[in-house]
This record gives C-alpha cells, sequence and structure tokens, in this order.
C-alpha cells in the first residue's frame, strides 16, 4: 500500500468520510494527462490514459474499460478492478455501483477540479437521499505538491496570420456578438484548445498537445487570460493561474455581471468559483466549439501542407521497414525511434500522440501503446502504424497497414481490402447537407457489416488544433451535422485477436458539390500510398477502381507542396 | 360561401371567440379520414387527405403540404391556402401563423376531439400571455350531424388464431404486466389499430382499413370495449360507443385509480373526460406500439401468404397492361380497376389504400391519388403501381414500375436501375444489432446520393394490422430501432417532374444472422418480379447480380403459397 492512500484514508477518517474518487482527467479535462496533474496514476499505480478510482475506508476499486483490463489488474495493486461491459462508459459503471460501495447515510468526497458539472448533477442524482457529497479539494492538494511539477519551459509561440488565418481581434469579434445576443457579460473559456484556437497562442509544454494550460474569461471588450506559471507572453497580457479568481471581479467591472459556462466543459471548482464571486451564471453552448470546428481557407492550406509532410514521413518510414527489416533485424521500437526521427527531421517539434507500430497479431490491440524492442518484425506479417505530428500547432492522423515482406496470404489481402473498401465508402461519399456522423458511419461500416464484420471504435473525429476535436464525429451514435471545411478522419478497421488488425486512417474535409448544392462531397487530404501487395482488385468496382486512381494521382500531386493545387471537389 | 362558415362565425360571434382550427383529422386519428368524419372537407371544400383550417371573422385560411397546393387553390374557394415550406409540419406552419391571426388578447376555439394532447401543450405554448384557447365541441357536433353517419353494416370477425397467432387473453397477460410493472389500473386504448391487435376483431366498415372505431380501457383482469354505434359482436363484451365514458367509473371500481395515457396519441377531450371523473392520469408510452410491431410467427406466414397474393395480382396486372395498353387504348383508370378486379378475386375485402396507378409523367407525383381516364397510356413510357390490400384484416403494399412497350430509353434504365441498387442495398443489407432506421435510410440513399440524386419520402414504414405502421420507421430523422420479426416496406424512388418517376417497393423484415449473433439480416417479403427492360445489368455489381437472381429464385418458390418454406436468411 502506497503512502498517498495512507494519507487518503487517514483524511476520510478525520472527516467522517466513506470514500473518495479519484478521477483519471486533470483540471484542464486534457485527453493526455501529463505525469505531474495525474493524481490517479501516482495513487493506484496503474499508468492507462483512463480509469477512475474509488477509495473507501475499506476497499480500492478501479475502474477501466476492456481495453485496460489486464494492465490495470498488473499495475494497481490491491485494487479490484471493475471492467466495463456492453459500451458502458466508466462513470456510468461507478455510479452504478457507489450504492454497493458506500451503503446509506455516507458521504462521498471529490475533487471538484476534475469532476464536470454535468457529472456532478448525475452523481447527485445517483446518491441523493440515500448519501452525499462533499469537495475535498485539500487532499488532492497535499498529493499535488507530493507531484514533480515541472518548469514548463518550452516557449509560447504565435501562430502568423498566414496560416491560422484569423486574428484574435477578428476572432473576439465573434464572441462578442455571441455574448450580445445571449445577454452575457462574459463567457469562461475552460478548454485549453479553445484558448489556444482564440489567442493564436500555442506550446509544446504538454505531452502530445501544443495547447497551453491556463483558463480564460472573455468579455465584450476584453480577455483575461491566465497561463501557468512559468508561461508569459508578450502577444496578449497575461496573469498567473493562481491570479486568475482574484482579478475576475475587477475584471467584470460589475458584481452583478451574467457570466456564461458550458456544463459539459466547466468543473465543479469554476463553478464554486464563479459561485463565491456572486455573479450570476448562466449554462450554455460553448461558441468556440462550432467556430473552431470549421477551418478557415488559411487554415486548410496550412493543414493539407502538414499532411502532405506526415504522408511522406509515414512512406519513407514503410519503405524504410520494407527494406530493412530483415537485415537490420527491425523490432516495433526500432520503427517507433525511425519514425519519431522522420517527423523531427520533417520539421515537428511534438507528436500528436503516442504512435501505435504494432507487428502481426499486436495489431489487433485497437490502442497498443507500447512497442516491444523484443518484437521483431517476421516475413509475411502485417504492420500497423497509426502516427501523427504537430507543424505549426496543428495536429496530424494517419494509419497506414502494410505487409512486412513479399508475398501476401489470401486472408491478409481480404483483410485489408475489405478495410480499403470501407475506407473508399467514406471518402468518397456524396451526402446530403445535414447527413449526421451516424449516417456517413453506417455508409462505411456498410462494406464490412456485408461480411458479418464490424470494428468496435469510432469511424472518424475531427483534427486541427488537438488531434482528437469534436465535432465532427463520426460513429454510432454521433448526431452532429457534418458541416463544409471541418476535417476529420474516415479509420475504418478490422481486428482479430491473436491474428492481428488492419487499420486504414486517413483525413477528409466536405466540400460543397458544384454540381447539386444540396449535397456535399468528402475530399481526402491525406494521399500516402497504400500497399499494393495487400489490395485484392477482384474484389473491387469500377469506382472503387476510379478512386483509387485518383488517390494516387493525388499523391503524386501532393510531392509538390508548398504549392498545393486548389481544393476541389472530385467526381468518380 | 357554404354554410357551414356562415354557422362557424355566428358561433364565434356569440362566444366572442376570434377563430377556430378545423383539423383533417377525425376523433380516431384516422389515417384515412371517412367522409363522414371529415368536418374539415365539409366547410372547405378541399378533400385531400391532410390540410388543417382555421376560420376567424374576418379570414379563411387552410394550411397543406406541396402535393396539394394546387388542389387545395382549386377545390377551397375563398380560403388562403398556405403551403409548406422545408419539410415544416403543417401544424408548425399554423402554429407560426396563429399570432397573425388571432391578434392579441383574443380566443382561439378548437375541437377537443381532433387535438392531441401534445399538440395541445404546443398550442398552448405558443399563445400563452397573448391569447387563449377554448374548446368548441358543440360546433363541432353541430356540424357532424349535417354529415350522412352510415350505418357501418360491415360484418365483424374473428380473425382465426391460425392467423393471429395469439388469441385476446395471452395479449391482455403482457398488458396485465404492463401496468403491474407501471403501477397503474387502467390504460386507455385510443388507436384503432391498437383495439384491433388486442381484440383480434376486424371489420372493413372505414375506408382503407381492417380496423373498427371504437375506444378502450383496459385493466388488469378486464377490457371495456365500445364500438360506434351498430357495430357490436359477441366475441368479447362491448357497449355502445355512446355508453362508453358513463361506464368506465363502475368499471374502474375506484375512483382513485391510476390511469394511464400515452399524450401523443390521446385527446385533449379524452383528457377532458378522464379529468371529468377525476381520477389520476399518468402519462405513459403505449405499450401496444411494440407488441404491434414485433410480428409472432403465424403473423408472419399470413403476411407472407398475403403478400404472395398482392405479388400475382401485381404481375398479372403488369402483364395485362404490357399485352394491352394499345389494342384496349387503356387509360391509367382502366389500369386502376383492373388491379381493383384482380385483388377481389384474389380473396380480398378491402384495399389498403387508393392505387396509384401513374402513367408517364404523372409518375413523378408522388402521391397521385386520382387516375385519369383521359390519360392513355403511350407505347414507351413509364408506368408506376403502388398498391395494396387486406386479407384476412392484414395489408400488403408494394410498387413496380415497368416499361410500357418494347423498348426502354436508356434515361428510363438509368433512372430504373439506380433506385433498383438503392432498393438492393436495402434488401440485402446485413446491419448491426441496435441499428436505427435513419442508418439503414442512409445505406439505402447512399447509391442514389453518390450520384447527386435522392428522394423527398421516408425510405420505409412498418405495415401489418394497417398499410402504415410506425415503429419501424425507415426514415432521416428516424431513430426507432430495427428489431426481428419487424415487417416494413424498403421503397426507395426518383422523380423528374414534368418526365417521370421510379418507385420499387417491397415489404421485408430482420431476422437473427445464423453466422453472427451481433448481426440481423433484411429479408425480403416481396418477389413480385422487376421489369428486366428496364435494368441496365452493366450498372450492376456482382452482389447486386446475385440478388437479383435469389430474388427471382424466390419468386419461383412463393408461387407454391400456401406451402411457403421456412423463413431463413441469405447470404449472397
Amino acid at each position: 500500500m502506497n503512502s498517498s492512500i495512507e494519507k487518503i484514508r487517514n483524511y476520510l477518517k478525520n472527516h467522517r468520510l466513506k470514500a473518495i474518487l479519484v478521477r483519471s482527467t486533470d483540471k484542464y479535462f486534457n485527453e493526455y494527462v501529463p505525469r505531474f496533474l495525474s493524481i490517479r496514476q501516482h495513487v493506484t499505480g496503474f499508468d492507462g490514459s483512463v480509469g477512475d478510482a474509488i477509495i473507501s475506508d475499506t476497499g480500492l476499486n478501479l475502474f477501466v474499460d476492456g481495453r485496460y483490463a489486464l494492465q490495470a489488474s498488473k499495475q494497481a495493486v490491491g485494487f479490484t478492478v471493475h471492467v466495463c461491459q456492453n459500451n458502458e462508459s466508466i462513470e456510468s459503471l461507478w455510479l452504478r455501483k457507489l450504492k454497493e460501495i458506500l451503503g446509506v447515510n455516507n458521504i462521498l468526497a471529490y475533487d471538484p477540479e476534475t469532476v464536470d458539472l454535468n457529472l456532478f448533477n448525475r452523481m447527485e442524482l445517483e446518491l441523493k437521499s440515500t448519501n452525499s457529497l462533499k469537495s475535498a479539494r485539500e487532499i488532492f492538494q497535499e498529493i499535488e505538491k507530493t507531484l514533480p511539477d515541472p518548469e514548463l519551459k518550452e516557449p509560447i509561440f504565435k501562430i502568423e496570420l498566414d496560416i491560422c488565418g484569423e486574428d484574435y481581434s477578428k476572432k473576439h469579434k465573434k464572441l462578442e456578438k455571441f455574448l450580445q445576443e445571449n445577454n452575457l457579460d462574459a463567457f469562461l473559456i475552460v478548454k485549453l484548445d479553445d484558448i489556444a484556437w482564440l489567442t493564436n497562442l500555442r506550446s509544446y509544454c504538454l505531452p502530445f498537445q501544443s495547447s497551453i494550460p491556463g483558463i480564460a474569461l472573455i468579455t465584450k471588450s476584453d480577455l483575461l487570460l491566465a497561463f501557468r506559471k512559468n508561461l508569459k507572453t508578450d502577444a496578449l497580457k497575461t496573469v498567473g493561474e493562481q491570479e486568475f479568481w482574484p482579478h475576475v471581479l475587477e475584471f467584470l467591472k460589475s458584481p452583478k455581471a451574467v457570466v456564461g459556462i458550458d456544463e459539459n466543459q466547466t468543473s465543479k471548482a469554476h463553478e464554486m468559483a464563479l459561485q463565491a464571486l456572486g455573479v450570476e451564471i448562466k449554462n450554455i453552448s460553448n461558441p468556440i466549439t462550432n467556430l473552431k470546428a470549421i477551418k478557415n481557407e488559411k487554415e486548410l492550406l496550412h493543414l493539407r501542407g502538414a499532411f502532405a509532410k506526415a504522408d511522406q514521413v509515414v512512406y519513407q518510414t514503410q519503405n524504410f521497414v520494407k527494406e530493412n527489416f530483415e537485415e537490420k533485424s527491425l523490432s516495433e521500437a526500432d520503427v517507433d525511434s525511425d519514425i519519431q526521427d522522420r517527423f523531427k527531421k520533417s520539421g515537428s517539434k511534438q507528436l500528436s500522440f503516442r504512435p501505435i507500430c504494432a507487428s502481426g497479431k499486436n495489431g489487433a490491440i485497437i490502442h497498443y501503446g507500447s512497442p516491444d524492442r523484443s518484437q521483431k518484425l517476421k516475413e509475411g506479417s502485417l504492420f500497423l502504424l497509426d502516427t501523427g505530428a504537430y507543424y505549426e500547432g496543428y495536429a496530424t492522423d494517419l494509419t497506414r497497414t502494410f505487409l512486412v515482406g513479399q508475398e501476401a496470404k489470401p486472408w491478409q489481402k481480404e483483410m485489408f481490402t475489405l478495410v480499403l473498401k470501407a475506407s473508399i465508402a467514406g471518402l468518397s461519399a456524396r451526402i446530403r447537407r445535414g447527413t449526421l456522423g451516424l449516417q456517413l458511419d453506417a455508409i462505411v461500416r456498410a462494406p464490412l457489416w456485408q461480411k458479418g464484420l464490424d470494428f468496435a471504435h469510432g469511424t472518424g473525429h475531427g483534427v486541427g488544433i488537438n488531434v482528437h476535436e469534436f465535432p465532427p464525429r463520426i460513429g454510432p451514435t454521433s448526431t452532429s451535422v457534418l458541416l463544409e471545411n471541418q476535417v476529420f478522419s474516415i479509420e475504418p478497421g478490422l481486428y482479430f485477436k491473436d491474428v492481428g488488425g488492419v487499420r486504414i486512417e486517413n483525413l477528409a474535409t466536405v466540400v460543397s458539390d458544384p454540381e447539386n448544392n444540396d449535397f456535399l462531397r468528402v475530399l481526402p487530404l491525406t494521399f500516402c500510398p497504400l500497399d499494393e501487395k495487400l489490395i485484392d482488385q477482384s474484389m473491387l468496382d469500377t469506382h472503387e477502381q476510379n478512386f483509387l486512381n485518383y488517390f494516387k494521382a493525388e499523391w503524386q500531386k501532393e510531392a509538390s507542396w508548398p504549392s498545393l493545387p486548389p481544393l476541389k471537389s472530385i467526381k468518380f
């Protein structure tokens, strides 16, 4: 039992609390939680990306999804590991178990910084009448102090107007209009990529991100921008994060100000801070979400350039591996360092996520995050390579699956070509304006469903300042409308346990259909070559073959970057 | 100006009402409103199936959808005709116009029998603060008296157990469980096909229906069943409709009973009647909706037999027309009477809707309901034939489009084959369990979307006791889950104004996939031959050709009815 658990249990005892919720997220709701903010990892020993713990006076519970079942059991010594079944979310799972853990007339402690208001309401609803909730910020703060808080020395940089396409003042104008229309004096901006979008400021101080940790409050005339200690910029006036809340009232000018927050994104701690100031709080949908999702012309051009670079990097690594795996006895870890080197050489200063370098049957593990030095690449096996990097503060994301060796087996070709058919269904789709993510999702999956096959992850996600941006989301439950100039992935796959996996991921946008304004056309933005050895031409129809010819021709054009041809819709 | 409008305006004046809403529906919310219940038709002169009127002291307003714009202008003399745009519903349109019509501090009168509670709430919300609502049943009753109320002499018959598969007592048990689980003493059954499902009683006394007009209240132990005058049965104890409400309290046994109603289906008049009795009213989703949608084995077998008969009828008419159109100088009206005769000869006593017999460019009118005696069939034109009939109280529905003459033009073949591709995408679909109507809808439309084409109606609807039963619904906004043993249509089409239309409608079910339990397979249930002259084989891929071979083989088997082979899923 580690000392922080002892510390927690003493705290529970002294405060007459039954149990405490320790969430995996941090106060910024980062997708990739940095080590120095991961209390859950520190307390449980489990270092997977997602998993919440509930520690009671007598029990230790850890809640994870299926991919982490094994890892959590190994790492979280002494913990009972609960695994989600049937698409239940981790939160729903522990909410369901709460009564069992708490008994009756007891108190659950939580960290208001890692519980958003939506979740808080669900917790309250679940517990009402039998138990209650109490903020326990102090104990979390105490544990935080024992974690190494780095200096965050990476510089802040400002994205050139020629890349981001819109300066701060133009973006501020849009938000001013939003405040006006909704009778708000201010809006609290808590998502880091929203701050990055608004200010055009970036830094690579957090893992796999280009956003800067901080918080902001926007009014019709001004922006109160706070960054974590040691991060200062001259571009916009900032204060340190500790000084943010003490400055808010003065900044708002009126104690009767109406401040908008988005309950789905804002933490209980933020609400408590606003309540303490006595301002009026109004729940409203975050306006930046949709503004950020629609890329402007400059951004699109920059993204295409970034994708072209990443296409080259992946192509080169793919060739390097194919040519050298035997002679150099390459392992998964070697491929990992090869591609990281190439990303660096291509001008990227940061990866957009931990590369997935999966050889053979490891390809069946959807989030295979630990390339193995002892896993040597074998002749005739498949290699799944899913990587991305930042170029000037914008992310790339691409997956190629290729054959290591000379001769593909029939099952490998069939599997690859089926995934390719699903890819093409998405990348060449023409859709009615107003089509939802779940409709495009069905169109992509249909060729796999036809064979009784499917994949247990979404079909696509937005890409931009973060590698995973929503909207758009293309998945079985996604009701977000696909809109012109959104940029997103189409990434169907097939995975067979103990056999291997195929995923083909490309990035795309949707453009207005010049022939019929009621329609949009999906348009691919990545063109890294597909492994011809894995394509069974006999399984493709004319439309699919036409698409592949177009795709190869575009790859040739892409090499001419930075003079990319204008984007235009394609007809097959 | 007809006398009923004068009568209405006098009523408005005497009661200090500004305007009155006259809806097209009747008290049973019938899809096909019988003449003797259509006050709106009587008052406005407009005889289309859908359209609501608002008559004020100074204005006459009629609200219709696009397909009735012309007809309404011609028939509703003196009325201003408002036409829905952009998929707005008729109700939303007049709700939007209400303020303009009413001014302020005025009262809108309405008939509580034709306004469901959901709509009533919307009306109240729209008017609150400026105007108010008042029930005006008396004036509607007065007008009703002037309409010829027929004797409804058609006999009531009981569906054999061998056809309906479940007797009343078994169905009652399911509802008893529902009442128990929801702490209800009773549930008010107002949908006529729900009463037909529960009692297994039918009659052909209403147009295009097999349901009997009436109302019912079910308790854990009993059923209070009321039929409209002159309709009596020995199968279950009934009272006359006029005696229903006076009997309810005695039947419930307790004045404190809790009675469930479904607000989406129950009229304001029903709620007012329950309120007058002083019972507790609880809004709850109608349990029969989903029970009725899932067909049991006997029902499925009967439906297949019924569909086989309708397939033969349509096939015969199709052949008759192709062989005789020139010599007999056939008109649309001749085709109409030919197919009606054949339905009768095949044993059907009632059509399930008014046949659509559309020649040439009339095929582009989606609800073309008036076959024209002067519209002679022309060599080389398309004929769209959409028909259905009742066999033992269950409906059929089938559309075939065929060539009149010898040689199809290239555009006709392209149009037909595109619709065929969409049909096959639906009829051969393999879908994940849990797939929603809007996902299957996207799969069906995708081949048309790919060409920048679409159709402005749903892809499919449930079929059973009524020809249009929901769920399931397969359309762009349908979130109903597709379930095993539902029976529904797949009916894509293409329509070009002043050119013509193609629709191919088949009925289908979904069955568990024997190869993979996570999946369902769509399985066609109708096999009436498609016109080979209209199929461009070069546009079909292998999967589509395999499907057509299967479809033709099944047509041969279907002829062997009543010894149909067991239903099993097909793999192409």
